[in-house]
């Protein structure tokens, strides 16, 4: 017994039909990155392999590169070959590479863009993409007001009727308010807001759109899920990684910035929005909105939040460098690799009920997720010493690893007397669902081509949450003490009081 | 972290120290039937060899068998041997031995008791047993008013100061309401209400006992765990055997009197009651009998009830017969092997919420739970078809086999659309604990050596069960048809009929 949310662009005559992109060509800048090797390009290949791409896809390459079409492709079949999800056949992808096609240039040379654009008119010529366009802008910020200018320059971003443009994004969408609303002008410039899918890829993910399937398809949820018997919330993302080769990007923005501005207030936004009136973008993006509107940093900045820096230690039996000591990193950097921000959502459901954040690099375990801990049982008949008590009971949304929802309560113990002990409730993706989960960004490509936008945040919601963002930034470069903690562990001392000032501890890595 | 209630009769100094029988006899009326050879023995050296019986506990076997002490300990050793649950010790099992007296005798006459007096006096002298009997009378009901007459002529029920004396039945408690209050009245002549144990077994099983455990150690089910969220309740207690030597207890009392009046509606009691005081049993079985109290039948017995036969069919790849073909059944008797029965309860908790009780023989498979049935969410902002439903939330305790919990919850399936599946979130008490369970009959036993009653159902609630089914006996022996089922399925179609009415569905055995 199932339920079907249909694409609200497709004729809802045909609900039952999976999701199938229309003809379009897909357009992606930066295709010699990292993120288009690893990700973009397997992602264009499944979604292939699953028969939803319509017959003349066609994908252009764009990059300051000395390629043709061959070596593109060359370079999109070895990425495939490594790093799709779905097993290679030979058929599709012959079908995938006709379609397509390099175009070398720098993002500022009007001469590229002019190439770039007869060849999507080719295609749409001798493939049938009807004029439907979407840029995929898989480069560094600072690079878009060219990139933009000259799609715009060339025409490629100019509608004609009955085709479309779409433009795609990736974090960061700027560093603080005020960049972010620089960009979107931009971009507006250009595009409509409805015309730009801002990725968050974290929001591709099964579980984090099964928060709303959890909450809103069953009955048993909604009515513990508020101030009267939440305790508090904790929203965690820990890396067991550090900064990688990525000193360059990372450096001058911090964990704050790259992570808790998107991933964690976007889980916050689905784990405490009211139930929108639908499941389109419009009434998804609204709620989420107002949740956003509502979060506040409770009281004193320097009690509500904790950062830290990662110092050497041993991760996996391998002994590693600490943030500073980092290729690349300047040693006076005050960049912090770990952050903890507790927040408060001011409406009636949420109010008094704590949200704490934490994100960090070099920490134990690789682990995301969302645990609703819940207030102890307002009395427990049963006798009990002090010393002897019963943990909270706990709702756990696994992110990512192992993907799942765990529940933990207290039963009896096995014996003879009246014994309570914690146990867990277990419900994994992987075991429950015969189908595999696609990743993240097969969805949100798909998303992109089918133009169906509820899973990318919109303007509103990242200026929200740079609000929320700025005045913590902005005290900790002027005041915020810098911990340092050990690579492999738990994350600096002033998160765990931070936790512990109100009583709480954070989950166990 | 965990939370104890203690022996209420105990030193509450002690509660840290494991529950241990202090010291006593038990007479075991009875000695060489089945419950004797297969639970009570091996219940007893369980208990030995987990050192919760004091040093000098003795057991004293009365029948009407012309043995020795030297045959009593080599049939217990047999027993032990065969169904006992831990390991056997040769140390224990010595020690144990040592107190085995066996007295042979009818269950009328004087000079067997006066004997059987003189035994566990001479128990008393010689190891220290303090004047503390319990009698165990694993005996038809029939033979009850001779033997508590005999234990009460031979100054065997006459408690000294200091000491106890109790008395320990097994269902059937009556057959209907008059003649629960007789055997009641019989044994009240000898012993009072507080010295009597009547041992429903289910009661010692750990996942009933969690029941309580689930409800008040936490804090996340009673919200929802009322007429504002349950649709209905399901207690069902499926057998696939038949009734195999048991035609001459069986005939005549049938499905409902053997099962519903005791276990299911003992479950029922356990299920709805509200928060008792504390777990003495004073407090527990005070609010199990305000909910016996307060179950109705709600109609027409007719459309509330439905009941069968098994008739020949094939059950693991074997052929079995009918109950009408069984040994020793008369062909026309009108006895029967499933029941199925619709109760409300009048209480603002559970106005209008139907509990539904079904036992059955020779069903498909052997399965004891409780199922907690919640409405659908009330509204599903997920667009779907009126033929893809989802079913609803379902909360399941498995009492047998499999003890555990199993929550039913709607998911989203992995893929690029939202549509939702249920799935199941699990606990298994065999997986989360290393303690094993002990046998239901371990804990009860201890608890009437202990004197601990909160497991035992008082005379009251007797009573008042017996309340409950005697209108529906009465209905189905002046009215009530018989439909005959074929072993090895789900039942009769009645039963089925019944749920159907209502728009409801039994779950899949």
């Amino acid at each position: 017994m199932t339920t079907k949310t249909p694409n609200p662009l497709r004729d809802p005559r045909d609900k039952r039909l999976p999701r199938v992109a229309g003809p379009c060509v897909l357009v992606l800048f930066g295709v010699t990155g990292d993120l288009s090797r690893k990700k973009l390009l397997p992602a264009i290949y499944d979604l292939a392999n699953r028969g939803l791409l319509p017959p003349g896809f066609s994908l252009v390459g764009f990059a300051r590169r000395d390629w043709d079409h061959q070596d593109f492709r060359q370079i999109a079949y070895e990425a495939v070959k490594e790093h799709a999800r779905t097993p290679f056949r030979e058929d599709v992808w012959r079908h995938l590479a006709e379609g397509m096609h390099f175009v070398p240039g720098e993002f500022g040379d009007p001469g590229a863009f002019d190439a770039l654009a007869m060849a999507v008119k080719e295609l749409d010529e001798t493939r049938g993409t009807g004029g439907n366009y979407a840029f995929y802008l898989s480069i560094p910020p600072k690079f878009f007001p060219q990139v933009v200018e000259q799609l715009q320059r060339s025409g490629l971003a100019e509608r004609e009727p009955g085709s479309w443009r779409r433009v795609v994004v990736e974090k960061p969408f700027g560093h603080d308010l005020a960049s972010a609303q620089e960009l979107n002008d931009t971009v507006h410039r250009v595009f409509p807001e409805e015309s730009i899918f801002r990725i968050d890829h974290y929001l591709g993910k099964e579980t984090v759109q099964n928060i709303l399937a959890l909450r809103f398809a069953n009955t048993m949820f909604e009515p513990i899920w508020n101030r009267s018997y939440v305790d508090h919330v904790q929203i965690t993302m820990a890396e067991d990684i550090g900064i990688g080769g990525r000193a360059g990007y990372y450096d001058g923005i911090g964990a704050a910035r790259d992570v808790i501005q998107n991933h964690l207030l976007q889980l916050l936004a689905l784990i405490a929005m009211e139930e929108p009136t639908s499941f389109s973008a419009e009434a998804v993006r609204a709620e989420k909105a107002k949740i956003l509107s509502s979060v506040r940093v409770p009281g004193d900045l320097h009690l509500a939040t904790a950062r830290g820096q990662y110092a050497a230690g041993w991760q996996g039996g391998v002994k590693v460098r600490g943030y500073l000591e980092e290729d690349g990193i300047p040693p006076d950097t005050r960049t912090e690799t770990y952050a903890a921000i507790k927040l408060e959502i001011d409406n009636r459901r949420w109010a008094g009920v704590p949200f704490y954040l934490r994100t960090g690099k070099r920490l134990s375990r690789r682990v995301t997720e969302v645990a609703l801990v819940f207030q102890q049982a307002p009395h427990l008949p049963f006798s009990h010493t002090d010393t002897e008590e019963l943990s909270e009971n706990t709702l756990v949304m696994r992110v990512q690893p192992d993907e799942g929802i765990t529940l933990r309560f207290g039963s009896k113990v096995p014996g003879t007397s009246m014994e309570i002990r914690d146990v867990n409730m277990d419900f994994a993706y992987g075991e429950s669902f015969t189908e595999s989960s696609p990743e993240a960004y097969e969805r949100l490509l798909l998303d992109v081509l089918i133009g169906d936008p509820p899973l990318f945040p919109r303007q509103e919601e990242v200026e929200l949450s740079w609000k929320v963002l700025d005045p913590i930034e902005e005290y900790w470069a002027a005041h915020g003490e810098l911990e340092q903690y050990k690579s492999g562990g738990y994350g600096p001392e002033s998160a765990d009081e931070l936790m512990a000032r109100d009583g709480r501890a954070w989950r166990r890595l």
